[in-house]
């Protein structure tokens, strides 16, 4: 029993006071876990585009004051009445992605997306609609059920999974969202199968992680695509055979025109790993007639809408969309720990900035550099 | 062997001359086939919306003249060299979805599509790149791989099948299109499972008959989906669970909102067999979060395009499509016709109007009206 049980934390988080401001560096209280819940010790989180997003101000759905944060790695600090799947000292991860094992959801066997904390989550309130966040005599949001830019968060007894404390932290946070987004959907959601030809529209940590599971499962062309010629390094070393700067093509061609023609008829499967409502649109029309499928990963802008002409799809490809990688969070996420440690899946090489708590805007800043695939947040340095 | 066979025959056809004008029957020759070719004697013929839109020059890959039909049934009167899967008397179908099972497509195993004749077929012609109809000193183009709108008509040996002459062909000629395709769409493409719940947008006969498929399959509601409130009894009578006119839904709520609230979260699978784009758009958005699947059938007019947001496929909906009902017509026509036989497939039902080929017109017109889901020719009345 930790000698925190019972009280409230009082700890640093990076607060996000309003939108399209930098996030600032607060002492805030954490109260302790009610029933089902878990108070986490966070050591380390890494950025993800969704934070930037949500800060943005540009989520209409955004809400602030708030504690962002949701791709994080920590330890189990004390636990509310019930929770007996993780204990104290567990080393975890945070789930934006839930999983109840009791909703419709959960016991289709068809989906990862559990609907027992979907609407409280959405409000960025716990599953009994209370906050357990305050600063400055102020409550502050949760998000995505995560909230871990702060050094100690409470998160659902859904929203956690215990890993394995072989697995060093300040790494496998990373599978909280970003890798495990990109190789599910290549291994789960797409399904993709021996001798396929795929591409990937997007070379960030979630594009970087479609061409590891495509080659997992021994693709012959992966074909790796992004504006940025220094991602072709990046590719290639994550299993890519081929790259492409759509902005350099041979005049008069389309992207789609030269997958179709590199492939001999289009790709059994594309990922759009952009949120480029245009470039779900390429992806979808690169597929192959007759069977391929085209997977969107990205997260559109507000209002954005994907279009085409409905005989695309007449004429045999698919459209559909992975959320965190079709992973059920509580059940998969271990084995994909056990494959990272067992060098199946890289990790370790994502990981290009870290930065301590007190820099995290610097590590903002980092994101926006091409040379940035995941920054890292030392809280306790 | 005929006694026409080699010879050139003299016969009647409903010619379309040009965009927008009624067809005029003329006396027609027709050539004999040429090797891999079938020539049939064409007995019924069953009216479909796609010989009127192209009739109507809306389709801009629509060309003239041109003998329209791809729904008939009729007896091999010759064949030309290399033929062997049919022969003279047998009694077949006219495929529009060729089967060659020697293409990409065909041996992929993955899908209906063959490739064996497309690009000929789009353009008019014979595979060889010729044509075998004149009239009045002009030739006239095929339509469909079928053109099935003659007394007498040529076709690829990859577009035709033989099925048991003990199938009335005034009856199983419909299995050379609509049924076929609503029928497979519910359980070739979609694949409905029993307990599914599912919705069907717009009652013709493509709509009716996956209706039939998902009543085969046992499916939990089947919401038949129409304007026309004629249609509920037909709909009924096929399998439908339910009807729902959505032009007289309760204020303020859509027809998305209604099939949710009736199938608690949204439909396994829904089908459109409108054509129109937003009504493609509301049958996948009445799917259910997680695993529901929309299958378009119908063909939208040209430059129409669908859209949605990608959230509704990134939560788990797919967005798919089907031709022909993903049957392989070589292959697997011949077992629809034994269900139709063993009265598992309802198609005499269908049948609701007669027409002689004189009063082809006449045949048009009827399927302007509700009441009319096919209209069967007699070709030599």
């Amino acid at each position: 029993m930790s000698d925190t049980q019972g009280k409230i934390i009082t700890c640093k988080a990076a607060v996000a006071w309003e939108a399209g401001k930098p996030v600032s560096i607060e002492e805030i209280t954490v109260d302790p876990p009610q029933a089902g819940e878990v108070r986490i010790k966070v050591l380390y989180n890494a950025l993800c585009h969704t934070d930037l997003f949500t800060l943005s101000g540009d989520d209409p759905e955004g809400d602030f004051p708030v504690v962002l944060g949701h791709e994080g790695g920590g330890v189990v600090e004390s636990v509310g009445e019930g929770v007996t799947d993780v204990k104290v000292g567990d080393h975890v991860v945070p789930l934006y992605t839930a999983e109840c094992r009791e909703c419709k959801f959960c016991k289709s066997g068809k989906t990862n997306l559990c609907s027992a904390v979907r609407a409280t989550q959405g409000k960025g309130v716990m599953p009994d609609g209370t906050k357990r966040f305050k600063c400055k005599g102020k409550e502050l949001l949760h998000f995505m059920g995560c909230s871990t830019f702060s050094q100690y968060t409470v998160v659902s007894k859904y929203s956690v999974v215990a890993i394995t404390d072989k697995a060093p932290l300040d790494k496998a946070c990373l599978l909280g969202c970003g890798l495990t987004t990109g190789y599910g959907a290549a291994t789960k959601t797409a399904n993709v199968q021996e001798g396929d030809n795929t591409a990937i529209f997007g070379l960030g940590a979630v594009g970087l992680a479609v061409i590891q599971g495509c080659k997992v499962r021994k693709a012959k062309q992966i074909i790796a695509i992004d504006t940025n010629d220094g991602k072709e390094e990046w590719a290639r070393s994550m299993g890519a055979t081929d790259f492409i700067n759509p902005t350099k093509l041979p005049e008069g061609k389309t992207i789609v025109d030269v997958l179709i023609e590199k492939t001999d008829g289009g790709c059994e499967h594309t990922f759009d790993c952009t949120g480029n409502v245009q470039v779900m649109r390429q992806a979808l029309e690169a597929c192959h007639k007759g069977w391929g499928v085209s997977t969107i990963i990205g997260v559109a802008a507000a209002g954005k809408e994907i279009s085409t002409r409905p005989f695309q799809l007449v004429t045999g490809r698919k459209w559909q969309g992975s959320a965190f990688g079709g992973v059920k969070g509580r059940t998969e996420l271990p084995g994909l720990v056990d494959d990272y440690l067992a060098g199946k899946l890289t990790v370790d090489d994502y990981v290009t900035h870290r930065v301590s708590l007190g820099e995290i805007s610097k590590g903002f800043d980092y994101m926006h550099s091409g040379g940035c695939i995941r920054c890292v947040v030392d809280m306790w340095a």
